[in-house]
């Protein structure tokens, strides 16, 4: 664990409502890993239900589908991010990874006399 | 409230554990405003013990004192920020203001495909 006195940023995304953020970026890599909402919900230790109101809360707010099923195939069909769930995710993890290096890169000067 | 797609950025500061926040923030800007522990965790609806934990632990964390009491005036005694309290609280402020302001200034270059 770093000891040093450091910034942890966490970044939501708004209109109306709140409608992206940590969790359910996680849930949506996590469908992209195993191919199936009760996989990942499970992986994530959470509710089949509570993943499938995170999502559809989600596509609601921002007026996107970001999860479809997939059907057939040996495991008999899942779930698979679409083309714009992929993207937003991208979209998201770019953007967090922004923020942070310049959190980062700016925290010392901010924080120098407590350090 | 803003419609348009939008983020909403929050910032901890951690050495081994957490040791400053939004919660602490506030609670400190309170007393600054209240003059008195109590007052301030009352405008903030919070528990008087949970406001005295809040700040111990931030003072523990980062191993300096937030605030001392205040003895005597009119209102017999109260509760004031340290001038490291102080200082600390608008180190927060600073850097949460710059973050915010280059947060904003990016995002819509992230997540254009979706305003």
């Amino acid at each position: 664990m770093d000891k040093k006195l450091h910034p942890v940023m966490s970044v939501r995304v708004f209109n109306e409502q709140k409608c992206f953020g940590p969790g359910i970026a996680e849930l949506l890599r996590c469908i992209d890993e195993h191919h199936s909402l009760r996989a990942a919900a499970k992986s994530m230790a959470m509710a089949y239900s509570k993943a499938w109101t995170i999502i559809k809360n989600s596509e609601k707010g921002l007026g996107i589908s970001l999860v479809e099923s997939s059907t057939g195939g040996k495991n008999g069909g899942g779930a698979v991010l679409t083309d714009e769930g992929r993207k937003i995710l991208e979209a998201y993890e770019q953007y967090c990874k922004k923020l942070l290096e310049y959190g980062n890169s700016i925290f010392e000067e901010s924080f120098k006399d407590f350090m």
